[in-house]
């Protein structure tokens, strides 16, 4: 299903000689939220990070390499996707930024034969006061269902 | 030589299992003077784009995977680096931030036998009237001598 403010902006890929360039997020996107830190994740394959939520932070998420899967469950009081679960596939054959809003679970693996690495530009500096935290299986998702 | 305004920060890596973070930059840092964009440029190996000038825009630049040379030349009057050339690599090996000021005519190539791929966090969104370009051999550069 769709969680509220989750948000799939699909981005550019402008084709360079030599290599291509692939836009990730920009002032007065939708879904950008002002700018506090950017940092790569990266996922050796079949590798799970699983779950955090975030209180503060707006994430805004592209995979310039390699395939990440994320697993988004809204916990939110009152939200009209209470209870939901929305899960996405972010890779080069469906570039985009993925933006997930403060309030949601979220799990990624990494997906292929070869390490993934994904970009988050976040509004925030990391701060771990902001981050909950629970294992993998306190939140039911069956991650070996996907590779 | 060193380039007055360009300035290379290290980045902290940051262990975690299934795969590390790799930090880019943060509000507050050294080199940092706002968000306009973020976009990745990709290189095959061996590929070479150059020559570009941002007339207003800062770069700063990080290299999640592969590696990427990238050689400045300082044209603006009356700096005191006027004329001198910098050559930086940037890699996963010495892993780090390069903030390269306006005004400065830069080029890039793509190192080792895996593509390579360079993450700009720059101040403005792109505008293609800021940037100025020349063609590779109108700056004088060995780009052969780096593999």
């Amino acid at each position: 299903m769709k969680i509220e403010g989750v948000i799939f902006t699909p981005q550019k890929i402008i084709p360079v000689p030599g290599g291509d360039v692939y836009r990730a997020v920009r002032l007065g996107d939708v879904g950008f939220t002002g700018f506090g830190e950017a940092y790569f994740s990266t996922f050796v394959p079949g590798a799970v990070k699983a779950w955090k939520r975030h209180r503060v932070m707006t994430l805004n998420l592209v995979v310039p390499v390699g395939s990440v899967l994320i697993v988004m469950v809204d916990t939110r009081l009152g939200s009209v996707s209470e209870g939901g679960m929305e899960v996405r596939t972010l890779a080069h054959s469906d570039y985009g930024r993925l933006t997930v809003p403060p309030g949601i679970w979220f799990g990624m693996k990494g997906l292929g034969l070869a390490p993934s690495i994904i970009l988050n530009v976040a509004d925030i500096v990391h701060d771990p006061d902001e981050v909950d935290r629970k294992n993998q299986d306190e939140i039911a998702y069956a991650w070996d269902s996907s590779q």
